[in-house]
């Protein structure tokens, strides 16, 4: 039995792997500000004498202390870092909220793992350090990165100060660079905009971009595969590893017309013009996953299947909010 | 006549480039908090009307866009963000202290540019950013990019965001990475703290590591003289350049016989057996210079001149303040 801190806990990936962790015994410190994760995406946890919750903003040191110390478990084993604003078009609009939510909240996750004397840390970041490499596999060694989103900026930010805190006092760290990953509780993202946009205007799908941006897709499900399997097998260090799905991805339009078949199938769709959605918005991607199949961990399921698989879960889960409402 | 807006300007480099900028008839705005620059390096300036220094955090946005409003000078043509903790160790040390004054800072900054609507910004990044490379000459398109201290860590996240605002409001960003830059007013560094230990105990100097660190050194004129033409040059876009002397490098150990023949030529030099200097220290760094040749600069001035150069003026500095003391 393993104590595992997990930062961003009440959000997407974060409910996720509460749930995961405990389901195989471990204990787990849940740490969330509330300001995008919900306390409801825990409900299933509640009562639970191995989770501890606590309300604390992760750019906060000396909260995020406290709430270890308070928890009164045993030390710390395991650091998982997944707080960070989740709205990449927010952030482009106002420079701060990366700044604080997605990078400030690596440096006090830090100085508080610091001052607990914790060394071992996983790091949800993602694709978008990478900027816009033209949809070449791009490996986890390449360069130059050039982010074109502030997200993509303070996860970068993230990931450097992390490295550099693996010179003093970090044993191990893996920083994993998430692809778009899909399931539920949604909160954000393409799927749950294109069926909410559908149930408001069931004869109308406007998409943003020309849908022809194509990009990988992971069910969350399979991205907590790969993450406890590559942390159970990289335990010393600096590690960076690619997660993403059997192939290169899927396009919007596909994306668009798998909903509209699910949600509305007469809805007309009306595609923008520009090569990507909105400002910061990578049109092509694709990644190189060498490292991570070298290491022995393979994802079966494609972007189409992750797509479907998670349209379902979100229509059952709006579809509940559309009843209760 | 431009108007130029310089923060970090009561430092080494701030104060020489506001000297230089003036010198060919510029107006500048000076910004600085004090914690690590001096007043006293701005004498020269006192009383110039075209020269406007006011005493700011730059971290924080207000009081930037406050100190550019009350300058009165006409709109800002060319932003120079050298604001930046200069003490790395320090930084090892202490994580907040490069979050707060290398990134933070940067953060500011082009908060207040937006706010001001400026769009042009050179940035002063360093060879920290890299890692360490065991020595390979590096281009700027080079990665994986490990910096090993938080101050390259953050120097990095700076590079970062400035590359994500060039999707919404930069239209011209230059990142100038700086090899070991000497010279006076010298306010930390190797030549500087030999010359003061040697001037403490005269017939002993303790190096900090082995003594075969070796890295480019490059003199605060020279440097000033690649920045002033690259930013001629590059107008437009994005941009990354090394700077750097005409050679690879000269070893911590020649430094100090340098140095010891010119200050305390009977002393006994006694180093460590690391092969960095400190935490922190990338012991060998080389760099390639071919873009920044391919643009037309290029350095006559060896590191060996150019700390010959730099020795002569620490050690006329550091005589005067030993005659006032």
């Amino acid at each position: 039995v393993q104590t595992h801190l997990i930062t961003g806990a009440a959000g997407f990936i974060g409910s996720n792997l509460a749930a995961r962790l405990r389901r195989r015994g471990d204990a787990v410190v849940l740490l969330d500000n509330l300001s995008n994760g919900k306390l409801a995406n825990l409900r299933a946890l509640q009562g639970d004498r191995l989770v501890h919750f606590a309300r604390v903003d992760c750019a906060d040191a000396d909260a995020v202390l406290a709430a270890v110390q308070s928890a009164g478990f045993a030390p710390i084993d395991l650091v998982w870092h997944l707080a960070a604003n989740s709205d990449i078009a927010a952030g482009i609009a106002d420079l701060r909220i990366d700044v604080r939510d997605t990078f400030l909240t690596t440096a006090g996750v830090l100085a508080a793992m610091q001052a607990l004397d914790l060394r071992r840390l996983n790091f949800a970041s993602s694709s978008a350090v990478y900027g816009d490499f033209g949809g070449r596999a791009v490996d986890e060694d390449a360069g130059p990165l050039q982010p074109i989103s502030n997200y993509g900026a303070m996860k970068l930010a993230s990931e450097a100060q992390i490295r550099a805190a693996c010179e003093s006092f970090l044993e191990n760290a893996n920083i994993f660079r998430f692809p778009n990953v899909v399931g539920v509780p949604a909160t954000h993202g393409v799927l749950l905009d294109f069926v909410r946009k559908l149930r408001a205007t069931p004869g109308h799908l406007e998409v943003l971009g020309d849908g022809r941006q194509k990009k990988p897709y992971l069910h969350a499900s399979d991205l907590l595969d790969a993450m406890l399997f590559a942390a159970a097998k990289l335990e010393r260090g600096f590690n960076v590893l690619n997660i993403g799905p059997s192939d290169d991805g899927i396009s919007v339009r596909e994306i668009a017309e798998i909903t509209r078949a699910a949600v509305s199938p007469d809805a007309a769709i009306a595609y923008g013009t520009a090569p990507g959605g909105w400002v910061g918005d990578v049109p092509r991607f694709s990644y190189s996953l060498d490292r991570l199949r070298r290491l022995g961990w393979r994802c079966d399921c494609s972007s189409k299947a992750a797509i479907c698989k998670a349209l379902n879960e979100i229509i059952e889960q709006e579809g509940e909010v559309t009843c209760s409402a």
